[in-house]
């Protein structure tokens, strides 16, 4: 691949990284993201434990997908083969957000769903945002990152959930990942993620007995997905 | 109409947009403010899915009030035909603000109305901040954003309520729109519905009771807005 | 007076006000704060509706403790009387602030005093912060703020509280007023009244039944008030 | 020593000083940090009561292990005795931070430990973190700050926990204090406190009844720490 490339994989994956930092969803080193050039099967993902402080983007290790660091002496990010395991198992994500954001945190240490309770919700997710269940302790002792990978490819594939139109999970205890076709767009569902999770643990609070009308999510997410989509320039 | 007319116009939209996001108020694209000319039967609204972060004053979509774009190559909000039919139902509401902020979000989603708790409200709302219930699903159908402003002035018809006196409603589970004499008001009343929103969340959290006479309503309302009005210079 | 003096009495109300919209404790324009020079018996207070952005310290109103205005074009802010009625009650008192800020405001909405939890609230108030029962209709009609100035001062009298040693009261269905030796202490009570209303609302939360010990309120306020105090330089 | 090495080590408090400040655990002068050169047994502290946006890292205030003031005309923080206690209790700690960070404090006056609940916490704390009692009359009126201390030590050794492992403690009613190998380390954990402590709070009311698993915890603090740590560079 040419240099070019290469450096506009690590641009690209540096935005994502510093928007999440700039944003309050990462506080200390608690994320990271990458970005996948899939023609080529390699990922630029964050350095482990480099404070977002003094990130630059030629920082960003280039990971192919048998995961071989492909040309840094800095280690990437401990989660990286999660990160490969989803890109593996959802082939239409070419960008990957990990981060503990607050709210999205609690209902992951709640273990729950995230429910849809209203637009914003259904302006970027076709559904409840889904909460794995904690990995079982064989699984985290084998490999811990790749399994967590593995876990939410087949949560997503047994489940029949489609990872376009549900863009966004939660781990048991853990914390959440968002993905989209772009690391941007990853970025941007983090973005929304946390919203959303703030604003369903508050509604709930108010009335629990929200019955959000399927016609009205079904509306919402067209109206910015698909075919038919109409936002936007 | 001249055209440094319609340049203080799309200004004057910029500065509500800017405005509700420099507030916290949006995050992502989840919501836009525009102004209106009535003598023109102009409104200057923001272009739909432009990142906060690169919009310009220029960017601001000119519309008439059947709807059709003025001057643009950009495409207004999505949710301009709301905005048209909000200008048409109130006769003294020349700019409108749209936002997704989360407290007053978190009483769309739960489907309640706002009650009045305190002297902060007061001196905005003249009474409760209503929630407007769910659209019917022919309405979302045949034409959602059209249906939605139309709603939202029956409702105030409906129930004899002043939208001067109370420029802010409740989407159940959606969002919120307020309004005032300029867009610049019409902000100052999103900032103020927010604060109110989470205030009186967490009041009837700390006493479900609360007794706020309307002697006091009255008094604060009056001290700011009418013909008795002493609040400013 | 000389106009030197007069001068630094604008500027120590104007520092304190840009402190409480600086702090996050005001938004809009929901908030004052004054510095009373008493041998003189005049004080600078904000004036009335100005934005904080725009605020200069030359728009300070100077008035008198017949709260007449001495040298300003501008009118002072809607609350000048209760400033005043608090200067003349409360003698050793020179500057004074008050604010919206929203979680002393759910606790002036929900009618309840802010309980002592712990030693961030013994640091600043020696024993509960008081709520003050809601204003009568006819001390509202008669003076609102002249009334509520009284109300506070009269509360203070008849419960025999100190307000050097309680500098905070919230006003029942309103907001808090704050207070000190000078408008920089009476800026920094505010900013602690804050923070102590919105840990006392979580730990009630989290235990509804917490004894804090007396010994441990007596033993801060003193650390940090009075002849024996030792805290700072 | 030498006076360069001095300054390093006022300069490496200064930068936990500020850099609880600057992440919001502090308000007013309500924390400090200090930092130990345990070969020379001094260690370089806050002064008492100044606030942080007027703070130079020559005001640093240099300490002996016997509580004696090396070389300052300004007064050390009041809480000097408790680090100085803290530092000779636990023998691998060289950076300790106080702070009355909100969500941490509403625990400490909830009297209540932080439990374990997600792998966020257990990437810094190898189990809850624990609610020291509330202090007797006796030993406050003998010496508060220095008995702080103690009681912090004296409660590490007889629950044997690691403070190592355990770098966090709540003190009943009072507020939080962290450590750690460096001060900077310590600052890191006062960060990770107030987030675990926030998302502590809101999960619990989410879901009262979560268990998360001891494998988890377990694999998540090996993971950062000790001779099988694999994060980081």
């Amino acid at each position: 691949m040419a240099k070019s490339t290469l450096s506009e994989l690590k641009k690209e994956a540096f935005e994502s990284n510093m928007g999440v930092f700039e944003s309050g969803l990462v506080v200390l080193t608690w994320g990271n993201a990458s970005a996948l050039d899939r023609s080529q099967g390699i990922f630029a993902i964050k350095p482990s434990g480099v404070p977002y402080s003094a990130l630059k983007w030629q920082d960003m290790v280039l990971v192919d997908l048998d995961g071989k660091v492909v040309d840094s002496t800095l280690k990437p990010s401990s989660d990286t083969l999660t990160h490969l395991e989803i890109y593996k198992g959802f082939k239409n994500i070419n960008g990957i957000v990990h981060t503990h954001s607050e709210w999205a945190t609690v209902w992951a240490q709640a273990c729950k769903s995230i429910p849809v309770l209203g637009t914003t919700h259904s302006d970027h997710f076709f559904g409840e945002i889904p909460c794995i269940p904690y990995l079982s302790e064989s699984k985290i002792l084998a490999s811990y990152e790749k399994e967590t990978g593995i876990q939410i490819v087949d949560f997503y594939n047994k489940n029949s959930l489609n990872p376009q139109y549900v863009p966004a999970c939660l781990l048991g205890g853990h914390a959440s990942f968002t993905w989209g076709e772009t690391s941007n767009i990853a970025f941007q569902n983090a973005v929304a993620l946390e919203s959303c999770a703030k604003m369903a643990f508050l509604s709930l609070n108010l009335n629990s007995k929200i019955e959000f009308p399927d016609y009205i999510l079904k509306k919402h997410f067209t109206r910015k997905h698909g075919e038919n989509a109409y936002y936007g320039q």
